[in-house]
């Protein structure tokens, strides 16, 4: 593991997730989950995100379209609540899933839509 | 056919795609190819991207990764041209490609490499 | 939004899906969801269904096949009820889900039978 | 092997993709890939074609939408012209891919166009 | 059906999966879901895995290498179980995961983690 | 980039996929593609390989069914010829690949064995 790399990695992933929640993340993990939690944190974060090319707000953009055309629901729920956090727009949320709908086919706009109402619903509680 | 949608879906496309290339598309739909033609600039372009949400090279970054990550590999290399045109910079790529790699699989980041390579060397030319 | 096309449409989405389960989604509607929904009904109801080539039950046995492929189950279930108002027999779903297992995997068709019978001990309540 | 499925399945797919094609195929294959051709021919069309519930073409016209959004293309193709074996229309099928443009994305549908062209030019040479 | 076939799958069945879990689901199936259950049965445990080529605990770790890829969850769970009746190790399932995270994407080798720590969790009551 | 992890990346991607053709990949990594390429060789061949839990024939079966679920066929070609470097047999590759048909469906099964084939005769030749 690249000590240093995780530690840039590691303040990216709280800056766009939140410090409390990746904080929980790291100390529920155990044997079996530790090592891809810290590779993840190099990886994704330490090394993907950890890019001056590209600022936080366009990459939560990024992150929503991609995600959405992959279909993983969980994980775009998370990235919302991170798009929302790192200044996207409710209406640049609605723009995003609109795009999802047309490269990526209805039925997929429809789960981002469904995702992104309980996050708004659960902020506006 | 909603002849409003159509006209702006048609400037937009025209905009990022490049006008020669829309119009010769356009003039070489037949009867099978034109509804759709028609249908797809006003839906994808008119309702899509005619929004002022979000600026067009931002939609071209989330355009690169969404197909990407769709491996859709012909229309991503069409939008590759498409992004350059928009103002997005070869390390902007670069970054949007990483991210591909570490969301959607080391396989598609390599078939991005591979089309972007494709794209940068016929403009190098 | 073309009236006429969203007009259209909405006919076409009502007699598929039911119009008190359309007229409720459009009612639930807000400044979030309904330009998606507005353009859905335009675009997938009024451009995509109504179009003489291809009658209702026909259609929905495509929907089946291709939302299986797709693995959108909220909206295969949805469309299962859709198929079963055209008319699409039991033994005829049984058909398409077997196809669905060839075609696109094992895993694939077990989903379908799980929602297939959901959707019949509903109905049969 | 059961034999009686698998000549059924035999006749089932001569009569779709054509005689010449389906026995051309099977004197190709070799230790390597008879296993997979007997089990196909069993299976896919013994068991999954072989069934009176779906007539030919509407058969194919559910291949067309379910294999276009699996987005194999080369399948997609020799399916293409087996639907045109099978009865379906021109316009059926650019109906059909109307269809997959809505629900599996833009990019999918163009693919499938490109296909038809290439099925269409070759039939009208 | 082929007889034969049904029964070198049954036994390859039972011997992953259990014979009580097999029994019941056998006995649960009605006329929607026998013929798949017995196509199944033989086209998948007779054929494909009652082969001596590969040993049973290879073709668990490439089950659950596969169907991650395919991000088919409820199958994925069912296989973990499977694999680990097999002799998989919890390490060597762990390994898996981070090659799916490799190959096939961060957000799917986080759905693994989940549906392996389930049933890791419930071997442990 | 950990040098530790990027040695030991090597070294595995070496042995399974040939020091030459490892070498000329590197060889003609420029700015836009090393980054990648060396972050790549670290984790998916440092991390996830350099691991005592699974050996190297095992991973490259894996490999072959994870790929081939993933649809990349590219990849998929080069790991075929890692696996037999790394003693997997034609039989056991079709074996795999019959493991494909029943879970992604036939059309992939297909898209297999023409990439294999090819494989096996130019190894032939």
């Amino acid at each position: 593991m690249d000590d240093d790399l995780f530690a840039k990695g590691l303040a990216q992933r709280k800056a766009t997730l939140g410090a409390e929640y990746v904080e929980k993340n790291l100390a529920a993990a155990d044997d079996f989950t530790r090592p891809f939690q810290e590779a993840m944190t190099a990886w994704c974060w330490g090394f993907g995100w950890d890019d001056d090319a590209i600022d936080a707000k366009t990459r939560s953009m990024m992150n929503l379209s991609m995600i959405g055309a992959l279909g993983k629901m969980h994980e775009w729920e998370l990235h919302c609540r991170g798009a929302i956090n790192n200044g996207v727009s409710k209406e640049e949320i609605r723009a995003i899933i609109h795009v999802v709908g047309i490269y990526c086919g209805v039925p997929q706009a429809l789960e981002c839509f469904r995702a992104a109402k309980k996050v708004f619903d659960e902020l506006e509680d």
